[in-house]
């Protein structure tokens, strides 16, 4: 076990659960009782069964969502299950409320069949303003998120949309730095999970209008088979969906056979599966998102002596770190204040565009916000704001 | 709208739910990000996927309960749904952090139908340490509480046993102040809901080991149409069931017919429905435990003039306050530091004398402590530990 390894069970083990829960005024007397629970708490109840949208005034509604998910794709660790699951859950609340306020509560699933799982959402949905899926494995994030867009409340899946988000943020910046228009761009995404599949669809403006960000026009995806083409069999529904938007010329061949005069390479799949000779196959001033956790698809330094232009990963230890957390506690931020039913691919591209704008003069070294950066929540939120 | 009322409302407006989020220690470098959350947070995980106990060890599991309702019965309003739920079960929350420290969170459940309720608490179990059952309708409530008893954790329906546990200490220093044994006792309870049927199996000790504490040898139960008695046609399965243990001379007619000669009388259904004619007939020295809320069975008042020896009722504005706020801070707390799988009946009793011992001389204005009392769930801890 590696130092940050022991100090992270050392610290676990200490503190036994990383959140806690606060009352917000005090009870030390029986009219404070009287007020927050018997006799006094039966007036705002009867308040809200006449008027639900009282809830988001006299409760904890307007302010708290859950951090749910079935334990079936973990980090990089796969599918370790519901127990195994709470402490990513409690860190990932930690983050609501370190960056935004937002009260965030851990809900671990001890099912992994979609219906089961969207029953259950729907089920305990009352008390939240708002629903953040986690870790989630693909096919079924895609269902289960689908299924759940009427609940009344914005239900987002993170590892699609917020790597999407953040991935889009950071390809605006750096095509500015490399001087190409973003549309003109020819991706390669390795990579057909959730988060790939959402890079794909928020790159090519599946679902917001085109004329808010001109769609990138060529994209091609990979999986660990190859290039996703037409000529392939037995492709998943998620990858047949892929292909009315990719792969145009329906090119045919490995990652390799697809990285050839690319302009961007985004890896969010498996670690260390470029060298420099694979940089070197792509246009002039590649854009590398090597995004694959805890190993990059290649050194940054290597991609950069090979020629890459811009390098981002998802590591803390490099520049230009993809991370989620410049997303979710600002967009979720904006849509409880706004009491969103949804969050909207509009909504997304806004705050893809926030948190560029972070950034006044992009650098190769300098393309995407730091994880603490300031005002990240209020820029999304004034961006947001003009597309509700 | 009364004072309390107004008041009340004002509260909750201003303070948009009673309950937040804290995080225990603070994210503020990039070093604390990579301890509670990636990379760090993977080991924690990958301990409990080996060890799944670990999770009370490493995770908040150890000190949170789910205070869950699914709106059907909620104080004395009704079936008003679960959002209208929602100030009830948050107040409970705070109680819970107050008296015991326990970190309780409110899960309101978007559905009333038995098998979805039992799946849905199923489902969200994991991150959990033991769940509350709060203000379900009789008799899915016994269904429901009953079907989780294997879930691994203690599951405990309040209303139930809450309110049975504080009677029953409530009695046994009763008994100890008109100077009968408590085994002699005549009691007659109005009311065959959650409570009143809690009531009658703790006071016979249907469920625990009769060497703890003599069983209550006569005990009537009235409903709406009076006396349950064998001659009564279309009992519910629930009122067959306590015929088996009360009215061991299956007497008939009405509430007042169950008075005649009776030790003990204890309500818990409609307010104001005795009189001091009712008192009169009751056998000398009458204890009366006048818990319908807001608006006890009779005025406290009314019938100590009428020859009670002893009232207790519901409210904060009398004597004797019969408050579960008694009970489910400490039997949790107990239950929770030694990861108990269930809460026995063994421990129900044992809180029961618990909270009678905290009374050294009881006399007719106390009997019960006060909800505030100093070192409640200290002594219930004490006394639980005993048996488990």
């Amino acid at each position: 076990m590696n130092t940050i390894d022991k100090r992270s069970i050392a610290l676990h083990e200490k503190i036994k659960g990383k959140i806690e829960i606060q009352n917000k005024i005090p009870v030390d007397t029986m009219d404070d009782l009287s007020l927050v629970y018997s006799p006094g708490v039966a007036a705002p109840c009867l308040e809200i069964e006449k008027t639900p949208d009282r809830a988001y005034e006299l409760t904890m509604k307007s302010n708290t969502i859950a951090v749910i998910s079935d334990g079936s794709a973990v980090l990089g660790l796969g599918n370790i299950g519901a127990s195994a699951a709470i402490p990513v859950m409690e860190g990932k609340c930690m983050l609501f409320k370190k960056f935004a306020n937002i009260d965030a509560f851990p809900i671990c699933l001890d099912t992994q069949d979609t219906e089961e799982i969207i029953r259950t959402i729907k089920n305990i949905a009352p008390v939240f303003g708002g629903i953040n899926l986690e870790d989630f494995s693909a096919p079924r994030c895609f269902e289960i998120e689908d299924r759940l867009q009427n609940l009344g409340i914005p239900v987002f899946h993170d590892d699609q949309h917020g790597t999407a988000i953040v991935t889009l943020a950071g390809m605006m910046n750096a095509s500015k730095v490399v001087g190409k228009e973003m549309s003109k761009l020819k991706v390669v995404i390795n990579g057909a999970g959730s988060a790939g599949t959402a890079i794909a669809k928020i790159l090519r403006c599946i679902h917001h209008n085109p004329d808010l960000c001109a769609p990138v026009q060529e994209i091609i995806v990979c999986d660990s088979k190859g290039i996703i083409s037409k000529n392939r069999t037995n492709l998943s529904q998620v990858k047949q969906e892929l292909l009315t938007f990719t792969n145009r010329n329906n090119l045919d061949g490995s990652l390799r056979d697809a990285l050839r005069d690319a302009d961007v390479f985004i890896g969010v799949s498996a670690g260390n599966i470029l060298n420099s000779e694979d940089i070197r196959l792509m246009a002039a001033n590649p854009i590398i998102f090597a995004l694959a956790n805890p190993t990059p698809e290649i050194d940054p330094e290597l991609a950069k002596r090979a020629g890459a232009a811009v390098v981002a990963t998802g590591r803390s230890d490099f520049p230009n770190q993809v991370n989620n957390v410049l997303v979710f506690p600002g967009i979720f931020k904006v849509s409880l204040e706004n009491r969103c039913t949804r969050i909207t691919s509009e909504m997304k591209l806004m705050t893809a565009m926030a948190i560029a704008s972070l950034i006044e003069n992009p650098k190769p070294d300098l393309i995407i916000p730091f994880p603490f950066a300031e005002g990240v929540v209020e820029r999304i939120n004034e961006y947001v704001k003009k597309v509700l």
